[in-house]
């Protein structure tokens, strides 16, 4: 199990930490995404001297590959994997939506077809808990119903009441000292997702995800959004916004009160060759950098920066389709984005959250511009 | 430039010292190919971390991209690739044969289209040795002929001839303070080797290299060869066996008073899954690894063994097409390439190589079946 504590805040942001078992998680944070039991492309030594100590894995994808009974049987997740930290599995439910073949949605679950051999599977509330008992992550998330961007109000006032009658069942079905998160839906309806916060709130759920986001919609709606339900969440539980985003992104959320998040973007957009550093966005493979000896970003403390790998040299390796340079950015990337929610922690500890974000706002503002936001 | 210290022999086995400015390679040693600047899928501390001290890199491929010229300016190799230990450049010649397209041979040199943009390229002695000198690479390779295994005896002994003319050619257009090595060609033909070998020693190389090895012709052809061979070269200078090759190999061949290795086959077959251990071959996607707990070997010092990843979770990753599982294979391989010739050096040393080699060949002889000998 986990518990919450809140440590300072600055207007609504907030510094705390996540106690667990497997060491404490100081808040704001960002969890690198190990899909498959891996953060792509690194080992997870190299993922936690990002500063990273909660990684997000994915349900579906190890339910349907090793097989959730077999990581079981080899000692969990953490042993598995060889990352000693804290470890979130998502429920499956997003993926069986968007990745899995053929999908039909019921009351009961979800029932698809395997991406992977087509073999017709079922994912049900209480499925998804089985499932991540057995992988044995210390955070688990209940199975939701999450609308696409573009849903009618009535589908997506559907898919919150289903997402509340899955949550109570996942809170039967749960696994014995598993952290759970409620799941709050609700799309960009504001007074929907305070209704939908208020009713998990009385659950006893150990934190309060805001699923849906990121989903489509313009950023700036989601900003909007955020700055309205974030700060009315329970202050007592880890508040944790799922699937996001940018660097910009992050800043508004924990502005907003956030704590916790998860994204693909920095690994993904780094085997793309894309950089985040703290002057801006980096493409690699942009010729300008075919001379330049310096590291990617000077200011950083990543080991690609201090190893002395010149743009040049990176360049040369995601060019030649060297596979380094995809272990190299990143490595960079989520460090950044690790120095980012520490330098945000300090910021509302020191009680000038404001302005901190409004100083690193005015840098990544052209960031969010690649549109990018997955 | 480089100097040889002969330390040890057991028959003919050796056991020496190449001394260069960027430290001691002990000998016999196996120099891991960084063919674009990096040894694929890992960083240069990894490389080192193996055992490594000497890495060879390819001279086609830096010439085309990013250039000798850009490499230069960056430093050098050292510098570009963060290498600070000694490096070895082939001369191109055999990329500018069997990868370039639409290759003419004359006495002046290959003509050629680049293979990624159809440059028409022009690759004589002296270019070789002016980009190699503008590489900085510690020890440089003249440019050769390199027969194929089914060329007619005419034809080698033309491969043979021209190549001493270029070799000479590489001589008076060397950059200073570069150590170079000549390269003796003859194919399977025994006298004609040991004429070309005593026509080179007579010239001043830094060292001598058995070329046109490994291309086609039986494994066994080769051992018969490097037998009658290797003990006959200059004992004061290093004995290089270019391009080979499988553990197997490597044990004859010292056994015949070769120093100096190099070949991709340890990176490639971990690329491909395939690991080599102390007790033979092991395929990663087997069906048979999938619950297994072990590492890849438990007598293996490399990282992937001692980090704690199971075969089991190493299958999961290269099954999933997890790009981490390619570098955990390539350290293991390079490992126990490294660590066999750490043995074979101390067997030497105690006198004691060709009862260590007979024990070593009775494990490997299984995995020298593969036929994969590249």
């Amino acid at each position: 199990m986990i518990s919450y504590r809140l440590e300072a805040t600055s207007g609504h942001a907030r510094a705390g930490t996540i106690v667990t078992r497997r060491g404490d998680v100081p808040t704001p944070a960002f969890m690198p995404v190990g899909t498959q039991g891996s953060v792509k492309a690194l080992s997870a030594q190299e993922v936690a001297a990002t500063g990273a100590r909660l990684q997000i894995m994915n349900t579906y994808h190890l339910w349907l590959r090793p097989g959730p009974e077999r990581v079981a049987e080899l000692g969990g997740l953490h042993e598995f994997c060889r990352w000693p930290y804290a470890i979130a599995t998502d429920s499956g439910g997003f993926q069986a939506f968007s990745l899995a073949e053929r999908t039909k949605l019921s009351e009961d679950g979800f029932e698809f077809a395997s991406h992977l051999d087509g073999t017709r599977l079922k994912l049900t509330p209480e499925e998804a808990m089985r499932i991540q008992g057995l992988l044995g992550a210390d955070i688990a998330m209940p199975l939701d119903v999450c609308p696409s961007g573009s849903a009618s109000p009535a589908e997506v006032v559907a898919a919150v009441e289903r997402t509340t009658r899955w949550a109570e069942r996942c809170l039967v079905a749960r696994s014995p000292g598993q952290a759970l998160f409620g799941i709050i839906q609700g799309g960009a309806n504001v007074e929907l997702r305070l209704a939908h916060a208020e009713t998990l709130g009385r659950l006893p759920f150990q934190g309060l995800a805001l699923g849906g986001f990121s989903v489509g919609e313009p950023p700036a709606l989601m900003h909007r959004a955020l700055g309205e339900i974030g700060h009315r969440l329970d202050p007592n539980r880890p508040r944790y916004l799922m699937g996001v985003g940018t660097p910009e992104d992050l800043l508004i959320a924990v502005g907003a009160g956030i704590d916790l998040f998860d994204c693909v973007m920095p690994t993904r957009n780094a085997r793309n060759g894309q950089a985040f550093t703290w002057s801006g966005k980096l493409t690699i493979k942009n010729a300008r950098y075919r001379d330049d000896p310096l590291p990617l970003d000077p200011e950083c403390r990543c080991s690609a920066c201090r190893g002395g790998y010149s743009r040049a040299y990176l360049r040369h390796l995601f060019v030649a389709g060297e596979i380094l340079v995809l272990r190299l950015l990143s490595e960079h990337n989520l460090t950044l984005y690790a120095r980012l929610l520490e330098q945000a922690r300090a910021a509302v500890v020191a009680g000038r959250y404001a302005d901190f974000a409004a100083e690193r706002l005015a840098v990544f503002r052209n960031l969010a511009d690649t549109g990018d936001s997955g």
